[in-house]
């Protein structure tokens, strides 16, 4: 990284060094690029260099930076009421309450608000746990669901490991064609093992202690698994065999990332909406992250349960104005600009089919999944072995892309291809260039 | 409740009932206030009808209501950038740590940054148990500290009790001489006895066990209860004395609630800042919840321990510009024009004495208690038995109130008295008032 000239920053790379502490990371030896401002897909820094922005932050600027409409509600909002309890009722809640349901479909009758998608996960769980009765939650061992003392426990990924204080979280193994815990030869088989596998977990852990199973619609951070045909209908039939609740984390999936307003109800080979949760949890994409927001949908048959009896959770900033203003405004452009439909296209017809023309081209690119804006590449030594490159090739392609003003999101040997949804055929057509070019440069060295 | 003629307001008081699932709640049978707008102590619904809001929301608006400052430091940094991921580096955040630090005194070097409390609390418990290796927290039956997996474990009250799936936590008893778990008969005697029975549980449950005690610097949620003279200075001489970390909470205590910065530098009888924590968490004051936003901020030897070791834990938002310019703007403002020597002053000069003559006035109220603008009013059917009046001549006070306009705070047999830091002694004199006339409608009933 080059010193800044400009003394803006300068300054927020110092301060970033001497003052914050940071998630996921070591403290020590930091040299971050500095964000000054953005629009649409791409970022810049204060001395004007910039990037596309092919992570959307943490995947979750679906609607791109500095949208007008967002940013102006927020601003409306803030001029009018910037802060209310949760205890008082307040019309931009309600409204992007009745937004949410509106495309979540006729089984869900309210909204319950969090901070973000660790909590939303939280209170699924919590949901689930006093409707049933039981304990015990399910998840995938590739698999996030946020930071905080439950949803890190439900969570399947090494971040897990230094964080075990909670009980009954039992993990499963999800499908994964191209890396296939089941010795499976194609999606169908995958599909088919994978579900023989969960049942399997179930009568093993005792199916009248399940309260849920919790699973991401296509999970984001273990490598954007999008499920094989009919898995995601057969573990809704699993659950519901049970009295298990079926909880769809889309809070990395959701609002447009997938090409889909929720990823769950696109056809994986089973027809469209062929699952309905039970709850599902959203974050990130339901108002790009623009005031820090997350909730859990809820069916009418959780709701009923809490009619008379008092849900034991909550948070000061459950249904925060800004929050809620940021995901109306966010909602209505994504709609009335046809954003989510664009998702799909962009995936479909340009990230799609360049990122496997870019995979032909490279053997160090093992596979290539995904669906909408909403992919990972994965690179490999030995494209039979499938072994996964060093972190040392990783690091050096991040470098490279840096270099050429493409904010990559790294994940182990993968690159998430993630792109706003907003993403132009233009964009793409460049961001798959630099890609290619970055992707040349270290396999030369 | 009367019917709301204004559209808006009907809409509001709708969707509050259709459409949003609530905390802490049932979700049948809801009749809330529509809050349309607020300025400063008051706020108002569609109607126009005003409310002199008396729990600053859930105390968190210390600054009041729609701060110019506050409100415009959002609206500049939502045009600049509305979101950004925390592993860029960003001013705003940078500025708004060292801000923080600033306050917070020189044993600190590092802000950790979270979208709340909750997640606050749930991260300084995961630094303590990695900087220790240890695994029980210690923290006090009457207690709240957040809801999500491990806060909530953590919290005391029976909020904890439907959510017990986190190990590691034990609970003692904290010093309440009003109500003495101690057989004390002063203050002096409540805290020896307080602190005796801390020990004996850290010696009972195993000192190196014990990765920290999590205390709030003054209980707020239980009861505002401002700890008797030498009782944290000797919580912190336990801790140091067994390697144990003490995490003080200051999410509703901090940011001029109690006339202090953070409520734990306040003397209590053993001098002003006698007591450096090894971890302060925070959150609602720190920017008045304008943004959702907390923190833990951290001592240099905890920072050091994640130099070269990954810190496990994160979030997409920690460190958002929405939440940080409202932060920087929040403290600005707060030390230009004097609000938290303000909140002091209120609660010497104007709401101690009022309400200390108020319960001179009523032997319906037990005791009055708090400091700055931090305060409760505990009312008991006998003086001498202190016994807690009934839930229904609560609900009758609640009611007597709002009908005249007095937003209250009621936690079982207590009104906590928390305006915004900013209120004026004109605004005490009116709110003491509504308080005596609501105190003795009900009296009468």
């Amino acid at each position: 990284m080059t010193e800044s000239p400009n003394p803006d920053g300068a300054r927020a790379r110092e301060l970033d060094s001497s003052a914050v502490f940071h998630s996921w990371s070591t403290q020590g030896g930091r040299d971050a690029i500095a964000i000054a401002g953005g629009l649409g897909s791409t970022v810049w820094d204060h001395d004007g260099r910039r990037y596309l922005d092919f992570a959307s932050q943490l995947v979750n600027v679906n609607i791109g930076h500095q949208h007008p409409a967002v940013v102006e509600a927020i601003t409306r909002q803030a001029a009018t009421l910037a802060t209310v309890a949760p205890n008082h009722a307040n019309l931009v809640r309600g409204e992007a309450a009745q937004r949410i349901l509106d495309l979540a479909g006729p089984a869900f009758n309210r909204v319950f608000f969090t901070n973000g998608g660790a909590d939303a996960v939280e209170n699924a769980i919590r949901m689930a746990r006093l409707v049933t009765g039981r304990d015990t939650v399910l998840s995938a061992y590739r698999s996030y669901h946020g930071n905080t003392g439950a949803a890190i426990v439900a969570t399947g990924d090494w971040r897990r490991i230094p964080n075990r204080f909670a009980r009954g979280h039992v993990h499963f193994f999800g499908p994964y064609l191209y890396r296939s815990e089941f010795w499976a030869g194609s999606p169908e088989e995958e599909s088919q093992r994978a579900l023989r596998h969960l049942e399997r977990v179930i009568e093993a852990e005792g199916p009248s202690t399940i309260a849920a199973i919790l699973i991401e619609a296509i999970p984001g951070s273990s490598g954007v698994l999008v499920p094989p045909p009919g898995y995601l209908r057969g573990v809704r039939e699993l659950a519901s065999r049970h009295g298990i609740l079926l909880v769809i984390d889309e809070v990395m999936s959701g609002f447009g990332r997938a090409g889909e307003w929720f990823a769950h109800r696109a056809d994986f080979g089973d027809g469209r909406e062929s699952v309905v949760p039970d709850l599902v949890t959203f974050a990130k994409g339901s108002n790009s992250g623009y005031v820090p927001a997350g909730g859990v949908i809820v069916s009418e048959a959780v709701t009923a349960a809490f009619t008379d009896t008092v849900f034991p959770g909550g948070l000061t900033y459950s249904g925060h104005p800004l929050a809620m203003a940021a995901i109306v405004a966010t909602i209505d452009a994504m709609k009335a600009e046809g954003i989510v439909e664009h998702a799909a296209t962009i995936g479909a017809e340009h990230l799609g089919p360049g990122l496997r023309a870019l995979a032909e081209a490279h053997p160090v690119i093992g596979e290539v999944r995904g669906m909408g804006v909403f992919w990972a590449v994965e690179f490999v030594d030995d494209p039979d072995a499938r072994t996964p490159v060093s972190a040392a090739f990783m690091a050096a392609l991040g470098a490279a892309l840096r270099e050429r003003g493409f904010l990559p999101l790294i994940v182990e040997n993968r690159i998430h291809v993630a792109p706003p949804c907003v993403v132009t055929p233009a964009e793409v057509a460049r961001g798959l260039a630099l890609l290619d070019e970055a992707v040349t440069a270290v396999e030369q060295r």
